[in-house]
């Protein structure tokens, strides 16, 4: 089978590699060796052993009949979304890595790609390297999934964890998560929820068939979490994490992407570092967690090698195409049913508001709060006494 | 399709529920109606809206040219294994949830699959509902996996994460799980490891393509567990689980399925309860790992399901046979080359065989030693000097 490599960056090169050391495994797994013939970019690249596959037309690729499949690394929705259609609709296989061009327009390109009898593949683009969208598919090809609750994007799981482990603030971690390389050097996407938010939008496709528009989703920046937060939900037993959630229940969604209170119990609270994990309610097989490398070059790349190989051996499935999702089924953030975990100040601790609350003093007053009703009015209470207040939803 | 089940037990019963209930969700899934025709049973059901398709004669099913699977959920070798190698023989492909028959005869039975164009698979026989052998084999495709450890045995991890949370004995909280039934009347095949050994064999044939004589693998009892063994390793920073674990370096296997520290920064260190979690290093994919029931009626039944539909959808690749490996490449279990973690008598604090351990005084002395040679010298002083000694492998 002859493919292209859409974007030799990071993840790009890094399949390339995959693909040149690993030929003969690679070959066994597919049933036929896997020749790269394109590698699109904008650059050259004349000491790399592929440089002569460097084309700079997509319309190259497009129009070579030769080629069957098209791994699209490039990132960004332009020329990345156009790339990927014109290729499907040219009977074209497209594998992707981009979580930003599945989540704004899964539609259309699994729609292309049913149309004209090829696949449409994005195993890369939630969780990196974990196995995670063919077993949610496998799984779900009979059950129903009810929730989802992810930790998606590694850069704020580094950030939380290290601000819980080291003891340090908010700004000092995210200056040295940028030094080590975890966060980029304008880390809003990862750290304003962004990402998470557009992966989030995926997961909910797969469960339901339908695709948010992912900037309706209720997304909320880990920047205001404090390191006293983090010490009074450890006080409560838990900590905070940046919980990517969906759940379904009639015709409403609760979908959103937010820092959240995550009680020890949970396999989650304990996932450290930029890992990820994703945790699934399923009908039938019940609470399933997959764990592992979120992002990086190698796992991302095997995530991609994974699905170039379903489609070369055959057994992918052909997939029904995304619809468009109703917005306005969105529940808004204020109708979130979960408990609440709340850090005010002390003076607030015997407030007949909290009276339900699991408490801990540390310094300040921490608790665990439910049902909603009583959440709305200990937020009414703690805004009207001013000073510092943090309320987190529980998972 | 047409489908025989083969057990109408606690999970046979389920699969047939499953089937009952779900069945237009995995018509879409099979891309065809999957139709239960005969169950196999020594009883009778009257009751059961299937009763009519009960038999009791295995031939029955082998001379129906209409039936092209069965389902095995007999439990134990004969005549389990008989009666699936005779299917496959008569070109019926068999999935199945008894990990005893395909640690024993997994040979055998791939072999007969693949001899005669069908297919043997047992997605149920380790890890209950958790989708994990094919998301290993789809990662084995091309990556090769070089480690596994699991908790692969919910009853133990029951008892041991009881032991850890309620600070009581072995013997009160073994007897709590039998009133649960979270433990059989005669707990053996869980609490002394041959239920983790089998699973263990069965994973690393996945891993290496070689299924090791289950009786030959070193394996040890959870009996000698102490709480103050647990509470030990919590002062050090970590607990005791029964870890199954499989790694490959040259010619020789380490295999064993033992209680093991396992330190608060691993994810299997905070798995409780009767859930199990495989964790997995893959050379492209990195560190994975894998979660959910580990038992039960409905998760076992889900992944009994997963592999019906993948037969009858012809997603399922044909896989190639397992060869009987070499039990002498297995480490012998003074060969595991690992830290450990001890529990010995105070006087034994100051010895200058422990000077590289991490120490924590816990009324007894524990602490951690590496390299193996200073554990051999260790163990020599502490069982010198006579007392309570524990010792653990590290993962």
């Amino acid at each position: 089978m002859k493919i292209a490599i859409l974007g030799m960056g990071n993840i790009g090169g890094g399949v390339v590699d995959v693909i040149m050391k690993n030929a003969a495994g690679i070959e066994g797994a597919c049933g036929q060796p896997i020749e790269i013939k394109y590698i699109l970019d904008l650059r050259e690249f004349p000491e790399h052993p592929l440089g002569d596959r460097i084309v700079h037309d997509i319309n190259i690729i497009a129009n070579d009949p030769e080629v069957s499949l098209a791994a699209e690394m490039m990132g960004g929705s332009h020329p990345a979304y156009d790339f990927s259609l014109l290729l499907l609709e040219h009977g074209k296989s497209v594998v992707t890595s981009n979580k930003e061009v599945v989540a704004k327009f899964g539609c259309e390109l699994t729609r292309a790609a049913d149309a004209n009898g090829v696949h449409y593949l994005y195993e890369a683009s939630v969780g990196g390297g974990i196995p995670l969208i063919r077993p949610i598919k496998d799984c779900l090809a009979s059950e129903t999934i009810t929730a989802i609750d992810g930790i998606v994007n590694g850069t704020t799981n580094y950030i939380l964890s290290s601000i819980a482990k080291s003891g340090r603030e908010f700004d000092e971690v995210l200056a040295e998560a940028k030094a080590l390389g975890y966060a980029e050097p304008n880390p809003s996407a990862d750290i304003d929820g962004v990402d998470a938010e557009r992966k989030i939008t995926i997961l909910t496709a797969l469960m339901t068939g339908r695709l948010y528009t992912p900037e309706k989703i209720c997304t909320e920046s880990i920047r205001g979490v404090s390191l006293s937060d983090i010490k009074a939900a450890d006080a409560v037993g838990g900590t905070i994490k940046l919980i990517a959630h969906s759940s379904v229940s009639g015709r409403k969604s609760d979908i959103f992407a937010a820092p959240c209170f995550v009680p020890y119990s949970s396999p989650l609270a304990h996932i450290d570092g930029v890992y990820n994990s994703v945790f699934v309610n399923a009908s039938v097989s019940g609470q399933l967690m997959f764990f592992g490398s979120g992002a990086g070059r190698y796992p991302t790349a095997g995530s991609i090698v994974a699905d170039i190989i379903a489609v070369a051996n055959g057994t992918q499935r052909r997939a029904v195409p995304f619809e468009k999702a109703d917005d306005s089924t969105l529940l808004s953030p204020n109708e979130h049913i979960s408990s609440h975990f709340y850090r005010v100040p002390e003076a607030l601790a015997d407030a007949p508001e909290f009276s339900g609350a699991v408490c801990a003093k540390t310094g300040s007053f921490a608790g665990i709060i439910t049902p909603p009703e009583a959440h709305e009015a200990a937020v009414l209470r703690a805004k009207s006494l001013g000073g510092d207040v943090s309320v987190y939803r529980v998972i």
